[in-house]
């Protein structure tokens, strides 16, 4: 009678069911070895069923199984994750609405089937990857911006808006929303991540750019996190617990994004050192003098060379390691600004300063920066060549020091890889350029970098997100007993694991030799 | 056999063997219905065998069990909550230390005693009163600033560092902590209830200024969130998670806060209205210019007149409507943001516009400010007399309404009572003097203060938090699915419901007539 009674319960209860629970149930976290394998069902004939329920709820038009459908809403080429042949989900579904989404997962709660959520598709860490197979739901249709409260500095969003089309908009209206992380990342994925981008020194990261969320549950429960105050303690903060949560705690459907806005004047100055920990160190000086300036970011003499080879900029850069500073403010107080970097940057020995010549040079000079990954990515020898783009973040008094050393340890490698980054929060990339051979390589500079950062107390990541590829990082950088908290949330909000299982925590216990040696 | 093993497991699972929780265990959130009453134990026996224990971890000298003592550890006088005679803890328990904390919590957890947690004792809305009895623990002894990373602009501290004192060491290294709730508020605190201050405008609140915190689960578990970077994506977001949590889902013992440089020009100004409602118009087209000002608060004619009549300050001032604006940054910065906002305020109709004349005069302002609440509480009749402090926030475009609209109705009511406020982030705080006969007056006029916020996509509460006083707001707030899965998010943490028990979520059916009409 009891065990029929307890049948799919999910990995939490159906373990205490099995008398190994009796600490658990009453403790604030849950050690991986309490934990049970989620029990989903995606056999041909329950995906089979599912499939005709999903037709009721958006149509046949909405559901696609096209092969190529399947894999690219799986994985990328940009992916530090690898995509096994099996990480695939069954069915793509589009739905239109906030309450399409309650209703798909009502039935994939029922039906006991696990759901990964698609936007833009930029990650990079396997966000995506679909390790249980199950449904893909895509937001593309749910693209609209759907109000913007000018007066109160704030703009209702779906979860399939462009960052990049979304400023488009605010622009006419002289606002900007800052977050600006990789060309084609949408709302969605930009909560999931929390991800940030170069303007982060100045304006914070997308977890400071929300204001209140709509998500769908793992019961198909619609959450409301909050009204529109820009100010709240009313109860937990479950707006920023959703943000950075990878799709692993809800599906967000709608956003009350902050806006602000436009700088009047914005100039951007170009500074090239001798080596990158002169650089580093004048990155240090001035986020140290606390110059307000808008953005900082570091590019390697690498980085400068595949921006150099792309021709992505009508100009040549020397090809050093160089600062891009942006200055805003009135014109006054921007004067002001560069006049201070100036002399903090001389006395860190660089070696130029110049200005933009104009808007349109700064505005390119700007785009070179966020065209990094894709230079690089242009630098491919041939079709069996990846690129690997990874970051972390550190204190700022150590940036000097583990930029220094990863550049080291990149060129011992013997790979081509750059180093570019948002400097002023600590925080850098490195992009790596291998191909199959040279995947082993690849994957210890990376690792050494991530331990290196966590051993200067940084962090794995500071902006990509943890996916698969940094999950085990985690005990590592805040402990065991913080990783048990978060799976111990992830069960209390997802009991049967459904939604983006694998990615954060894990759920099972890896196979031998899965977990690299720290 | 079973029951024997499911004794004291829980409201959650208890409720599951029961046999109604079918479709709670895989579910999200966690229905006010599904839950059962907290099982603690506080007989005399269990308690009188936990003060053996808690004196083998802290010492006898460091548990009281005075009248004074638990009096004053369960409620005060400026709180809105009215404490019950048996809203008293057994004893107060004054930890040493992180591994005191845990020690102490782990007898609890065993012995399913009760804990609330006291730092500053500042807090408005029966945040610390002992409802189910159990133990205080007081953090008075772990009072420490450990750390400055000076280069890294951030500090590690203990929960009883006071903002203020924190402040005084930080200013002989010319930096300081932004967020300045009431006077005597403690680190500790001022994370449970995620306050702010007259800072939060121009630094954002408390919420943007930890960076990682030492929390103590309700098992006693000790977690550490996070390291030292400035940025980081890596995981849940459990710092945010613990700030503003009220003391209900675990213990800080330790906090990492950031820092930064203090201004080097700091003016205060201060400008006079026909109305209230001019003011707050003025505010609006303020912050929606998007002057960087340091800081905008609005005090209303009878604020003015209790701080007169107080004589806090050796000047008098005109009890009009009045706006205090600070503004800092470099000198011409400061010169072109007075400038603006001078202009902007006459378009609103300002009447005066003045300067302080010096630092002094600027400081003997602002404190003036800041003892808002002091001098209201000063105009007491007799010993009878109460001062309920309550807060809303709402979008900035609402905010002359929701002003114009309160004032009106405070002075129908009949009650002496001033409105003060943060108003560049929409938060305001109406201060109402009563005695016991008034209490439902007042009563009534904060129930239609925040039922008017929230009609108007505000929030029940922009800095103090829910307490108990404004627990049964939420559901209208944010609706009753966010409020079930703050619920799930509750038991996860503290199945036993030990920490802070009815404090922002009831985990109980009220009894009939103890929740007002909406």
């Amino acid at each position: 009678m009891m065990s029929v009674a307890f049948l799919g319960i999910g990995w939490f209860l159906a373990d205490y069911i099995r008398g190994q629970g009796k600490q658990v149930d009453t403790g604030s976290t849950m050690p991986l070895s309490q934990a049970i394998p989620p029990q989903h069902d995606t056999s041909p004939t329950n995906l089979q069923a599912a499939w005709a329920d999903f037709k009721a709820v958006v149509g046949e038009e909405n559901i696609s199984t096209t092969d190529d459908d399947l894999t690219s809403h799986a994985g990328s080429e940009w992916s530090s994750y690898p995509s096994l042949p099996g990480d695939r989900p069954f069915a793509v579904i589009k739905p239109g609405s906030t309450e399409d989404v309650s209703k798909i997962m009502k039935i994939c709660h029922k039906r006991r089937i696990p759901v990964t959520a698609y936007s833009g598709g930029t990650s990079l860490e396997g966000h995506f990857a679909a390790t249980r197979g199950g449904i893909c739901i895509d937001f593309s249709r749910m693209d609209k911006i759907f109000k913007l409260n000018k007066e109160d500095l704030d703009v209702v969003v779906q979860p399939a808006v462009g960052w990049e089309s979304l400023n488009e908009e605010l622009a006419e209206q002289q606002l900007f929303f800052p977050p600006d992380p990789g060309p084609g990342a949408m709302i969605g994925g930009m909560i999931g991540t929390g991800c940030s981008g170069t303007n982060a020194y100045r304006y914070g990261t997308m977890k400071d750019w929300v204001l209140s969320l709509t998500v769908v549950m793992a019961d198909g429960t619609v959450v409301k996190t909050k009204q529109r105050p820009r100010k709240s303690s009313a109860g937990y903060d479950l707006t920023r617990t959703f943000i950075g949560s990878e799709g692993t705690l809800g599906l967000v459907t709608e956003a009350v994004l902050k806006v602000t806005p436009l700088p009047q004047n914005t100039r951007v100055a170009v500074c090239t050192f001798p080596t990158i920990r002169t650089a580093a160190d004048c990155v240090f000086s001035v986020v140290g003098a606390g110059v307000p300036i808008a953005a900082i970011e570091i590019l390697d003499d690498v980085q400068m060379r595949c921006i150099n080879d792309s021709g992505t900029t009508r100009r040549s850069w020397q090809e050093v390691p160089t600062l891009f500073f942006k200055f805003s403010g009135t014109p006054t107080a921007v004067k002001e600004h560069i006049s201070m970097v100036q002399g903090l940057a001389k006395r860190s020995g660089s070696k130029t300063f110049e200005f933009a010549k104009n808007k349109e040079e700064g505005d390119e000079l700007w785009s070179a920066r966020k065209e990094a990954l894709w230079s690089v990515m242009a630098k491919k020898r041939d079709a069996s060549d990846h690129v690997w783009t990874t970051d972390v973040a550190v204190p700022i008094s150590r940036l000097a020091d583990i930029i220094g050393e990863t550049k080291d340890d990149i060129s011992k490698s013997g790979l081509v890889g750059s180093i570019v980054g948002h400097v002023g929060d600590g925080n850098f990339h490195a992009i790596i350029l291998y191909n199959d051979a040279e995947h082993d390589v690849a994957d210890r500079v990376v690792h050494r970098m991530v331990k290196r950062a966590i051993e200067m107390e940084g962090t794995a990541t500071g902006e990509h997100g943890v996916g698969i590829v940094k999950r085990d990082y985690l005990p590592h950088e805040i402990g065991q007993e913080a990783v048990d908290l978060m799976r111990k949330m992830k069960q209390a909000f997802d009991p049967l694991c459904l939604l983006n299982c694998d990615k954060i925590v894990r759920v099972q216990q890896p196979k031998p030799g899965e977990v690299q040696e720290w």
